[in-house]
């Protein structure tokens, strides 16, 4: 099966809109080996669509194709695609009493142009939205088939994994693909493919495949078979090899975050952690608690982010800001030995640094970030030069600070 | 000029790296006047590459690619490019000596690895990247324009902005555009269609186009002239008449967020604003400081994730838990109270709610929040029903609390 998809609308070209559809489809259907082959956004013209849905069927048994249902009037995809496969536009009842129930549920009114939505054309199979106004629509020629989405993305994905999933997997034969992957952090793309050079040669030796996947301070590496099932231990074996190969940069496995993995350590030794936190304002603890579940062991947290709030929540002497500035070890340390007592916490993380884009010097110059773990018994700390701008400071700030707490987990940092 | 993008990764396709640079680039360029009108993402394989460069330069004039130039053996855009130009790949000594300097600077060891991009096909314009150890490259055949840049985000933006938009603009005319935006928060996409439709229709009798362009919380509403500057005072007078239309919803214009409006008005009013967080655990202050030089307005923030938190921090009695629980009016304004003493703070947003995807009832489901503003003098409280998922409730809350706030210094909410 080659899948393509086309995303629709202008204000994906534009930038206003990030393409997070297109990601999701495709981290989706890559894990039930289906590759798409190549994705496309168009904006929202009539002439647009109908020639890259052709395009797409030329080379494509399925075309997934999301966005420009809405009910304004650039939404045009719905009458677009009823020309395309020549029907009618009818009022489907079961989504009319559908958009019905979804306006009286949240006490709103309905209006005209959401009774429009449940026009639908008399060509395809429903795909019934439960989270919005815009169906999905099923339609089928010559062996070839197009699925029509909302652009919505908390509409979209039920859709996919509820309605699409199944029916492609009634009509085609899934490849059989095994795949593990291993998270790293701490260690960019360039050493890691050194560090681990003789052990994807031999992995590539085998026909197997390796892909990075970095994002901000971490690189995912996926290791991929053709063949199923049967390589699983193999490829199992040689996972292994390779965590061992990367140590200490190895945090985790397939989708882990360092905040999931951080909790599942605290769970495990049944502590709690909380912040103090300056440059990240919040940003580590909003990090930690993204995980559900989190108020197991998330207490909370104090932004400092004046040097007033320094003094009167966590207690750092003005002679610590007069001799070392609030970017320095002597700060950051206090912060964190301090929020540990005053959150009655296991564990501490704290931060200062210099986010940008102002307030850098040639001493500290914007991306030098301090970052302090306290724990029962001591606290210790660890300066960084990031050196990017504002919010990729934060960002990797906040990997940092989680990645510190965990190596003390795992009792890699002495004490 | 006709552009198209191709952005080449199969990180992309497989989603794990969301595409970012697309929209940064489609923002960026819409900006100029200049639309990208497709936008492709293909495999990092040498047939893909060339087959689909080849379709693109059969219908622009400029193609734009991203992505393929890293270290790794999968990055193969440079050799393919170098071959599809019928170049050779030469040292390039000045991009030698700026990878050389860049991992001095960082006091970081050089791979060969790393020397080998250095290398660079002789038929080409190189565009010297001070961020990275890729360059970009400027191809041109037949009057048609090829730029290759590198894939990380960092590195890509500034050749785009001094690079390849100032050599784009020595060959090609820039249509004359004239773009206002108008920014709404807390009405749907359909109801501010509905309310503007008069307005709206009359703006296209009169040639100008409008997008909507939703995001979580908010729907931007851009006014496009291609009559550049003589539209200009047109488009400002009808932009002032739907800005009486939209009332309280209208928040500001272009690329304001909430907190920059936010920001902006405490700073003219001289006062200081903090946080007291529950549900949004730190995202509320964390978006607040993402603006640089918040910290003339942010004191900094308390999140009282645990009951113990907010009873020791911010004195909620346990009755208030006992009779209302913490997601409740009472619970919330006793927060935001506290907190505006404990902060000394002028205002102070709190927010208590059920973010989910556990912790719902029926009397209070999943997505039930409450957010409260207190001020020198008072406290006021609103409840939400977001009912969407544990992230975008989260964010739902910070830009509501935000809103909240906007509303209170605009003494639009009476107290």
């Amino acid at each position: 099966m080659r899948l393509e998809l086309i995303n629709i609308g202008d204000e994906l070209l534009i930038g206003q809109t990030i393409n997070t559809n297109a990601s999701w489809i495709g981290q989706f259907l890559s894990e039930q080996g289906v590759r798409v082959s190549k994705s496309i956004v168009i904006q929202d013209e009539k002439m647009d669509i109908v020639t890259q849905l052709t395009e797409c069927l030329n080379r494509a048994d399925v075309v997934i194709i999301t966005g420009g249902l809405g009910p304004t009037k650039d939404d045009i995809t719905k009458i677009t695609l009823c020309e395309y496969f020549e029907g009618n536009l009818v009022m489907h009842e079961p989504t009319l009493k559908l958009i019905t129930d979804y306006f009286a549920a949240r006490g709103r009114a309905m209006l005209e142009t959401n009774v429009q939505q449940a026009l639908i054309p008399d060509v395809c199979t429903v795909l019934t939205n439960l989270n919005g106004t815009a169906p999905g629509m099923w339609f089928e020629r010559n062996g070839k088939i197009v699925v029509s989405l909302p652009g919505v993305p908390y509409e979209m994905k039920p859709l996919m994994t509820d309605e699409v999933l199944p029916r492609l997997k009634e009509r085609f034969e899934f490849a059989d693909i095994f795949q593990m992957s291993v998270m790293t952090t701490g260690i960019g793309e360039s050493f890691l493919a050194e560090k681990i050079s003789d052990w994807e040669t031999k992995l590539r030796q085998e026909g197997l495949s390796l892909a990075y996947l970095p994002s901000p301070g971490i690189v995912r590496l996926r290791v991929t078979s053709y063949k199923g099932q049967s390589d699983r231990n193999r490829v199992y074996e040689l996972v292994q090899e390779l965590k061992t190969i990367i140590g200490d940069y190895y945090y985790g496995e397939e989708h882990d975050s360092l905040a999931q993995v951080v909790g599942k350590l605290l769970m495990a030794q049944k502590s709690t952690v909380g912040t103090v936190e300056s440059c990240t304002s919040g940003a580590l603890a909003a990090e930690i608690s993204k995980i559900p579940g989190a108020s197991a062991y998330f207490e909370g947290s104090i932004t400092t982010y004046s040097n007033a709030l320094k003094k009167r929540f966590v207690h750092v002497p003005e002679e610590v800001f007069s001799q070392h500035g609030a970017v320095s070890k002597e700060c950051v340390e206090i912060m964190a030995a301090e929020g540990l007592k005053t959150l009655q916490v296991d564990y501490c993380i704290a931060t200062s640094g210099i986010a940008g884009p102002d307030g850098g010097t040639i001493d500290k110059p914007v991306g030098t970030i301090w970052v302090a773990v306290a724990f029962n018994g001591g606290v210790f700390s660890k300066q960084f030069s990031f050196g990017g701008n504002r919010e990729r400071n934060i960002q990797m700030t906040v990997l940092a600070g989680l990645n510190l707490l965990r190596l003390k987990l795992l009792n890699r940092i002495p004490a």
